[in-house]
């Protein structure tokens, strides 16, 4: 298993991409195989965005014929993406598929490419949340993003909307006014390390506003209470968490002014 | 800023490399810089572990001064590295220093590469927790761990245990089995990717009893209460955390038996 990172070749890792330069075959979700040149004797097996253990087994059982297969990710493989579908379907599946070898390459993932070009808005405690209802309830999506504003990590959110999921962003971002200042600083990070790259830094009352701008390519990044701004001429500002915490985090809750 | 990735060469992204092949100085963590090749026009700044703002103070002002600068973390700046402590010595600093072209190449944090040799034990929402309590008080981290205990993350703790912080690990172990049962699989990973690389799968209840064998450089990784092991002959089992979640978080505790 391979992740290419979020999009430009700069960042894939010499062991991702000697994984990739070894296969007879790669599968994965087509955009992503779009991303790794065509050549002779490397066949690729383009699949749907859903169907994710159908694809997984599908590379298991060309492994098991002694194939080289690479099942290709963005970002990193093991958040948010196909490791955990090939584990899925190799404990679901025959006996035999036990004893492929079976390597995960790192990736960049969403957060670090969206962190690095805004500044240093990690430099805390932070968490990763996908908001997608599509493999476990909307109940649970929120009750992890009220532990995680209560105790004031900076909050990654990916999967943050779709066309079929269009008002979760929305949600989430409601509930974290009711945890986080209206100028807590929020990121919407489209498309980092791509052509199409837009990085917005907003606050939390603008992200609020245009929930609806972000689509299924933005990793969405809500700061913790002491995430801030450095402002700059001619440029977006930088945005970073100091490292020190001061107070208690059940101090920090601000509420929407 | 770059990051180095957590050990071997073939986890440095092209971009990453490509900063450093351009640099005239190199600052950081002796360590660090010592994965760095010698090559004359460069010159490596070393530095003790503990002077994170004095080292970023310096790097910005040879920078100001027209030099090209690299300050060089291990994982990625981002994720409890240099990048946070730049900013801060940014803010601090003279107004001239804002016009200073700053870039931030992301790197392999720690957490992915353990994850990626276990198998796929963040294939769930996760969090990122230093422990260290040199730069906030304890009880933060343990109302930070907490949350996301009772929340049913992933944990990655960082920074988990120096010979000045001896006791911190035990006691974050020994908070997680009042929320996790004492079989949930635990990870310590040391050094993933360098020579001495050593990953241990252990139980909750085994990874309390031998919390003292952590080291500065050991990634402890504590699953969800869903992670899981595949077991396999003659290998460590593959630890992963299956995409779905079914129960609410909150009805996921167990306590330790």
């Amino acid at each position: 298993m391979v992740g290419l990172g979020p999009g430009t070749p700069e960042w894939i890792t010499p062991a991702a991409q000697a994984a990739l330069d070894a296969a007879s075959d790669l599968i994965g979700y087509g955009p992503y195989l779009d991303r790794v040149p065509e050549r002779s004797g490397r066949t690729k097996h383009a699949s749907d965005n859903r169907v994710e253990v159908e694809r997984a087994a599908h590379a298991l059982k060309l492994a098991a014929e002694g194939r080289k297969v690479v099942v290709v990710s963005g970002g990193d493989p093991g958040v948010f993406a196909m490791a955990a579908a090939v584990f899925e379907a190799l404990e679901a599946g025959p006996a035999e598929w036990l004893v492929i070898p079976i390597t995960v390459e790192p990736g960049i993932t969403a957060m670090l490419a969206a962190a690095a070009r805004a500044g240093a808005p990690l430099g805390g405690d932070f968490c990763a949340l996908s908001l997608s209802d599509n493999l476990k309830p909307w109940e649970v999506v929120t009750a992890r993003l009220t532990a995680a504003l209560a105790a004031d990590f900076v909050i990654c959110l990916y999967n943050p909307i779709s066309k079929a999921r269009p008002w979760q962003l929305g949600a989430a971002l409601d509930l974290a006014a009711e945890h986080r200042a209206a100028e807590t600083p929020v990121l919407f990070a489209r498309a980092v390390g791509r052509p199409d790259e837009i990085l917005r830094v907003l606050t939390l009352a603008e992200a609020i506003a245009t929930a609806g701008t972000a689509d299924m390519a933005t990793l969405v990044m809500i700061g913790a209470s002491s995430t801030r701004l450095i402002a700059r001429e001619g440029a977006a500002p930088y945005v970073y968490t100091p490292r020190s915490v001061t107070k208690s985090p059940c101090a920090t809750s601000q509420g929407r002014t």
